[in-house]
């Protein structure tokens, strides 16, 4: 690399939970083992291209706080390069094996779909490369369908069939590079996909363009080769007033009606199933327990600020819960876990960006050692699986399986007489999680 | 009827608009007819059982604030007797032609299943015949399985199955009940069926036994000859921490994963669907567009309150909105408008009762005659379908038909250009809606 | 003025409810008399500066949409003088009397504090000469402390005393400007004046800075001969984490403790009201029984979405309850009603800026109409009055001159026996409304 | 006393971080000195009488699932007794060295006022009794106004100045319970001071009547020896729609405007601030920076589930950022740490109230030490004290102490130039909070 754009910092190294280095993991340490795998195969972390690298902090209220040293020409098109040069650097200062991108973060638009294209083509050949030197993998890439005016009304949900078609030249050129450059994962964030305005909206028929747009792009993806999951990540509202991809139960429900659960799983980002008013885990476990689980972007919100406020991941109780699901799903892989997560509009320090990658990395690898204790060295199974013991045999499994009727049931009812009464030992979990914290 | 329970109130009548009588119609005209329909086709209004005769008023911070002058046995059936006589006499002199409730309403629990079951027998008979006397027809039945303290873990999704049993009893029961009374539908609100705690919770299988449960109840009641539809009434939270039955999305998504969309629909809530945070009208529209409207819960609730505070409907924008909706499906029979609506804890004159049912009344009526006028005097319809002209006809209409792959997409955009900018026209509809307020 | 922007929009008149005229006001006659004042006086309808003349309506997911025919020039200056061509091209349209302006809204700010200095002469000597020829009138002006990068952590609360002098310098040339312009108030909203992480701030300390700088802008405004009110404009949150204006409530306490009440009083913006948990009529109220309310941000904030949306405002209840609380105030002057509104991102034509002024000014007219019918025809004061006439004499009375001891109280408690139960008559209340509506 | 109520538990002991005893204390060992006090000092923990003894878990959807074997009589005075025999026992068995009550909670009310003294004075008998039996002492009273009807519309800000005068009664006696028992704090919760609808109430007029209740209150308090401190509650809805005392910045203006600043302190409920939108440590620190911080009330509440769950506190991170305030408040005395929370209404053994509180004590522990780590051994006082240094002595300083004028601000500026951007270490501060947990 030409220039170094993070010179002070030195390689992330782990040094264990006892340093005062406030620049090393303390917790972790990729080669650890923990259920059969090491913490590096557990997390598969990435980095977002556009918050990272992008996002200079602004937000409604003002213009950005961050300069970025690599926007140092005036042509867009060498910014993109000099932008991957410092992205590359902080791969692998920080030590991430994976990265993510919009087709925009990673090259600029041009003013026609050829220079569009073209540009992308550009940028991915010098990623490429730098894969190639480095061995950081790309865990997903994807298009951004929501920036630009035109997309204002929606990309494949807008009113206007020729805003679809532009979103279409712009998802192919997204899925030519993301196989391009062996992404492992394709996603669809459905950023204006949704509606401002109820009365002026035909939500089914809107949502149907999705369905058949989504299709194509998987029809495509799969004819030039792309063998991963396609994902897409929920989101309740915001920018729209109410986004079709509200939560997990939601969007399965739709990857049902369209018939694309063969290909389609889910991204779910932390901040947007609060949003929507459930736990992380809750929308990781809703998904994860139909085979669903694709991939992760690991950040968090705040409950009292209804907007998506993408803090990093620090909350130990939010780690814990989701690693609990993660582990019971067998792991993420062939998806990861992405920072999708801004530092603040005040910190404009240059180690803050790595204080916030080190503490997201270290809370979901403390997160990991405490899920397993919690599962393993306590009454966590007993307590959660004893609760259904009367349906793993008798006429509870006869139940389950579909054989018994309403009238049955009844009539077990009245031989058994009034049942007991369970407690749900909620306060004794809980006292157990703290237990491992 | 024995006694006079509301002897200061005469039969509620139309006086129009212009009238200061408290206790008349301004708007409900049953007889008047719009788009084809009468007012009474259109609105099938019923009154939910029990808040306006078994709701004291109590909340958690205080006992009831309402004494009944029908409670007044030392015999629970004998008060459930004279309650009916009170119901009866209220019905009519409303005018509204349908009542709901929930078997405990109508009948109290016994010591034992069979106690129970005679109960409800001995009072369904007698409500039989004021249904005979009055032409007061039965919207729906239920099963109130959520109060008793066995419940205290759900119903069909108890981690016991000895509570499954009791449930699949009361359903049984209710059934019967539902089907002896020529009840028109057959409601599941699932009261607890969610969780408190994730962590000891099974989620999927809790979905799955209710999936089972449902089906059994289906077969059960398909038997002994109801041809109604089966509803289900979505809620997101309260009294659990999370409800299975979110929102109108996610209970279409397990209907569809369940396989039971031939036989069961969605009774919509407004109070409930705005606690998930949609509009009413959302959550009305996302069920309609799939022909999987079933009926209606007709309150409001409170923005800044977080819980289910079923005020009784009164805001024209609400009513408006759901009777656009409820207009393009073409009426919401077999379903209606049930006032699941409680009057406040300090409304303790005997005729707040009818103000409140008599503002719930009107308030539906006036906004069917904006909403009829919307769409029918305005530029609505060419606001909202004119955005969508460019998928009527042409490449447009090609790819809704499912016939254009991602390729040929993008070579329409490149030979297209910038699509041009169009205006969602949000303001002016809004201004169009005031127009006809 | 040499071009002309709005060039197909005419002046927009009065014709009456029943006209389907869409730029055309329906309510709003400005010389129509209600209450002995002409809908003018009552209103004071003034023109938000930033939100139709500067922002692009970009958000944090995209770049702007409209496009201003203003912005012609490569040099900002001039094409601020452009804009304020358009700008009282749009007041005289519209034929609103008032306009609000930050100083960066109409004045670029320059390199150093004399630039911006300047320019903001500059700018408001030609304002001035509009002012002059067309009878629009400055409602309030106020200082931009938040766009700035220099302000994320805050401005007159910045940790750093040269930001808080960097306002001061900033305050005061909006003081000169709005003197110069004959401005009828001084607005404060804190925009950045609160915390993104509690831990790293001494919040008292922060606002007794606060305190030091409003007494030292105070002081200053007097001295140059400002006589209006001074204005807080208070928000509970967004864009920090927590704002110190919080609400009503919390403002008028500050001012109280740090002896501001003789020179400040509130304007309340609908939406910051709604964030804060509070309907607008509640913020208003709190403000105006306390002789302390000072101007209206006439918007409408969404529930669902927990960020301020700044819709116009259409919404009949909202403008009925707020013009309860007005004209039991006497009226808002010296304040007035200021749009600060936004159209949607996707109201991309020329007149939806007109659209969205009418209906938010034919909203609150009507609002008024409604209001003084409520007031003046109903049982409205009968009700809400009556409720409170055992403190209008007697030991009620005496009670509330403090004259009478918890010892005498029970003593009258005892003699009374147990107090009757007297209904609050909400849902009459909420019929009387649509009564007249 | 007579009979065992927990005959199967025995006293609580300190155990330490890793034993795998549930019915231990891990981290709160009474003795232990951190920062100068025992933890027995710091933590002043108290037991709610209300609901660990009174409270059914019924909730709006369902009767309660707890039975009291206490409740063995058909009087209800002897079963108030027994109730005082199984609180004492618990107590003593865990260890807590207070505890609060409401009137209602102690002793039943009466027929009459008479009657209702009559039994208070009682059970304060028999309380004091074993206060002096096992050194159990009381935190605060209070008397229960809100769970009779004759509250509806509530208690000191009711309408009917009768209902004001029966309030009055009960407060004397509870504040003669409470002084006969040598309670060391007296505190108001505004059960349903606040409106249900803004256009029947006259909001301020009740607020007044609020402040000269309290004083009455007060003045009866000093005149029989009271020398603790009166506190009030913030809450800032449910049940009344909207609660007068909001949150801690709403009570301490109200104060202020009462002139009673100098008797009343606050006692802050975490789940109430969180309602507010507050974190729990942002109301605690509102009013400790002022003198102000009375007493705490320790639970939790659910940011997704807008009602007052009242968990037990569990949360580490609320815990310890309520130490960072408290320490720096030096201490919470004369006032303590009251579980006003509540068990689940599924936690139905017997030692589920023992985990639930034994959980709340070591999170308070934990909090407690963490605190004093981040506070002497971290960055952290360096980082929050640090950022305000310009105002430790120089010009900072003068503008702090009122001396500088607006345009001396604004010379300054002019000097000092564009100031230098400063982070607010927002991550790292996180990942310190981290490092300690």
């Amino acid at each position: 690399m030409s220039e170094e754009y993070f010179p002070s910092i030195d390689k992330i190294e782990y040094e264990g939970p006892e340093t005062d280095n406030h620049l090393a993991f303390r917790y972790y340490d990729e080669s650890k083992e923990i259920a059969g795998k090491t913490m590096k195969e557990h997390f598969r972390f990435a980095i977002a291209y556009w918050h990272s690298f992008c996002n200079e902090n602004s937000d409604p209220f003002g213009v950005g706080t961050r300069t970025f040293p690599w926007d140092k020409s005036s042509d867009p098109v060498d910014n993109a390069k000099f932008r991957l040069d410092a992205a590359f650097e902080f791969f692998t200062k920080l030590g991430t094996p994976y990265y993510c991108f919009h087709d925009r973060d990673l090259a600029p638009e041009g003013v026609t779909i050829h220079d569009s294209e073209k540009n992308l083509i550009d940028l991915v050949s010098k990623a490429k490369e730098y894969q190639g030197e480095t061995g950081v993998k790309l865990l997903w890439g994807t298009a951004n369908l929501f920036s630009h005016p035109r997309y204002m009304n929606g990309a494949a949900t807008n009113p206007d069939f020729e805003v679809v078609c532009h979103a279409a030249a712009q998802v192919k050129a997204a899925l030519d590079a993301t196989v391009e450059l062996d992404g492992e994962n394709y996603v669809f964030w459905g950023g204006r996909e949704g509606y401002m305005k109820l009365l002026n909206t035909q939500m089914k028929r809107e949502q149907d363009h999705l369905g058949e747009f989504l299709r194509s792009a998987r029809d495509y993806g799969r004819k030039i080769g792309f063998e991963g999951n396609f994902l897409i990540e929920p989101k309740p509202m915001e920018p729209t007033k109410q986004q079709y991809d509200f939560d997990s139960a939601t969007v399965i429900g739709f990857l049902r009606e369209q018939d694309l659960l063969d290909d389609f799983k889910l991204n779910i980002e932390a901040n947007h199933a609060t949003l929507a008013s459930h736990s992380f885990a809750h929308d990781l476990a809703v998904a994860a327990e139909r085979g669903l689980l694709g991939s992760i972007d690991a950040n968090r919100g705040d409950a009292q600020n209804g907007w998506d406020t993408d803090y990093f991941p620090t909350d130990l109780y939010d780690a814990t819960e989701a690693m609990v699901v993660v582990l019971e799903n067998g792991g993420i892989a062939p998806g990861g876990f992405n920072f999708d997560a801004k530092i603040r509009r005040n910190s404009t320090d240059l180690e803050d960006l790595f204080h916030a990658h080190i503490g997201g990395m270290d809370t979901f690898a403390r997160g990991l050692i405490i899920a397993d204790k919690i599962m393993n060295d306590s009454d966590f199974k007993k307590i959660r699986y004893g609760r259904y013991s009367s349906f793993d045999d008798g006429n509870g499994k006869s139940f389950e399986e579909g054989n018994l009727s309403l009238e049955e049931l009844r009539t077990f009812a009245i031989e058994a007489g009034e049942p007991k009464m369970t407690s749900g030992k909620q306060e004794l979990l809980e006292n157990i999680v703290n237990r491992y914290i």
